[in-house]
């Protein structure tokens, strides 16, 4: 079993790949939900709907979000009808939304809704949200305090940051499974999602964190900066905002209680070096996901470093593990067509 | 001021007549709820949909209720989840669903909710729910009791039907306006709509019979039957499971108590002769409405017998209602361009 804590699209580019060389039986996917949201009265839960979007195969690849072909003929009525329309829901997409508002008004939880869209959808992987409790990512910018789709996608992320939090994070309970799928997992993946908006709800929720440091199996985060700028988003800001440098090390330090390996790019590799003390292995490799097999080929890499073991003392290792032969002892590790 | 009982496609088309002839600001709706459901987890209200779509230009005269040029992607996405498909709710037509659904949510009445969705779409007549109460129409079948969506739209009205019963309309109270309009109108119009399930739900509200008694205007009913057949839908049914005749005098005996003219078809005006006793009033006109000038021509009649009390001795009184020259008393009648 592999365990996947993600959120946002670079969470979803990832999943894209590891669902191309792993069973999805085999997959266990911890999702962020601070960016969730009421948007025109339903529960919208932008990370769950990527994730099983992407599972589905129905994610709009292009977009990086949403339902490939979508129309959006809802939204511009919404528009004329005075409502605001910044969050881009098109008609297929609001299905989702629509049958899991629906289960959650009927005294579901987020998890039974989860589960119910994803056997309707033929997903087979178990897509778990971080919690049933409502844990909200706020921003706080010199405009005010902004949820986190207020700040992403309405504003652009063009506020200064000063700060964020997780409100409700403290009472909040890890869904059901989360905790087991951490602890019994034979690797969890932190996905190169944004260090503080995308995994950080995830390990604010209590629990989370104590587990990944008791986890079986090793734990190896893909790093979403190269060099000193995150791959996209507003991740450097929020990075610094909270203290941290927009960098692998800065990834590093942001994961630094329970982090066993950090996958980081080839183009880091002089930093890479300077990060392998103590018990952290640094494994770098191409982390640019621009293709499906640029997909494929960085979750076959992480599956061989984190799962058989495969020796990241040298930058140069990744290159058996892309080179085409499959790294024998790594079972899980499927290609499929 | 005009009042208008209205519900369903007869009612819609009929008031998108009268809104050719008489300025909005003029024209009070009283709309059935009888209809109204839960779908997909929204509040749905079809006929005060219709008529707000018909005021507001936007209804499919095409199919006679949602929204013109409307697709259907949602529709077809929840299908894929399983969910139910049979009411035909459009991409465009869920705006005012949600619209709708959130406002109720909030804690608003249907008469606000109303309101604010008629604001926002350039309806100036005024549109009032016959109730902010629950009102449901059940239509008692061998197979069981079904709401009216149930047996109208899900069945095609193939069942054969015991009763009808409108649950919940004994502890319901008129909507804030309701009476007021009923009493104060120049006139009340009974769309020709279906007695039983459209304007009868209206009449199971405690106090609306009494009020169009009392009302100071004529009160005016067009027949939706002809000869011995609806002219659309399931009318001759559900009025003989309720113990009245398809015909005008079936027409006449729903509404015995307030009703102070029949606006029936000049087919019938040999039975209109024998309904021509004690205070009714019979008038003899063409009712069927194809055309955006039928419309017009029908309102235009019904108007110059209702308010300028144009003589309805005589079934021949209709042609100089029709005839072009504008009844010089009738200061509500207008001519739109």
């Amino acid at each position: 079993m592999i365990c996947v804590l993600t959120g946002g699209t670079g969470g979803a580019k990832f999943v894209d790949g590891l669902r191309q060389v792993t069973p999805p039986e085999e997959i266990t996917l911890i999702v962020n939900t601070g960016d969730d949201l009421l948007w025109w009265g339903l529960y919208v839960s932008p990370d769950i709907d990527s994730i099983t979007y992407v599972l589905s195969g129905m994610l709009s690849r292009e977009r990086g979000w949403g339902v490939k072909g979508d129309t959006f003929l809802c939204l511009q009525a919404m528009g004329q009808l005075g409502e605001p329309t910044w969050f881009h829901t098109g008609d297929r997409d609001l299905a989702v939304h629509l049958l899991r508002s629906r289960l959650l008004a009927e005294g579901k939880t987020l998890s039974e809704a989860t589960s119910t869209i994803c056997d309707k959808l033929g997903v087979k992987a178990r897509i778990l949200p971080m919690s049933n409790s409502r844990v909200e990512t706020r921003v706080d910018t010199p405009s005010g305090e902004l949820s986190f789709e207020e700040y992403f996608v309405q504003r652009w992320y063009q506020d200064p940051v000063n700060s964020v939090r997780f409100a409700g994070a403290s009472d909040a309970e890890p869904a059901p499974g989360v905790i087991e799928a951490i602890l019994t997992a034979d690797a969890v993946l932190l996905a190169p999602s944004n260090p503080i908006t995308s995994i950080g709800p995830i390990l604010a929720v209590p629990g989370i964190r104590e587990a990944l440091t008791g986890a079986r199996g090793k734990v190896a985060a893909i790093s979403p900066i190269i060099g000193s700028a995150p791959v996209a988003g507003p991740a450097g800001i929020l990075m610094n905002a909270q203290g941290l440098p927009c960098s692998i090390s800065g990834v590093a330090k942001a994961y630094e209680d329970f982090l066993d390996i950090l996958i980081c790019d080839t183009r880091d590799a002089v930093t890479a070096e300077s990060l392998r003390r103590g018990s952290l292995q640094v494994h770098c490799t191409q982390t640019i996901m621009r293709t499906a097999d640029d997909k494929a080929a960085l979750a076959r890499t992480v599956l061989a470093v984190a799962i058989s073991g495969l020796s990241s003392d040298n930058t140069n290792a990744d290159e058996s593990a892309q080179g085409g032969s499959r790294p024998s002892a790594a079972s899980a590790i499927i290609e499929r067509p």
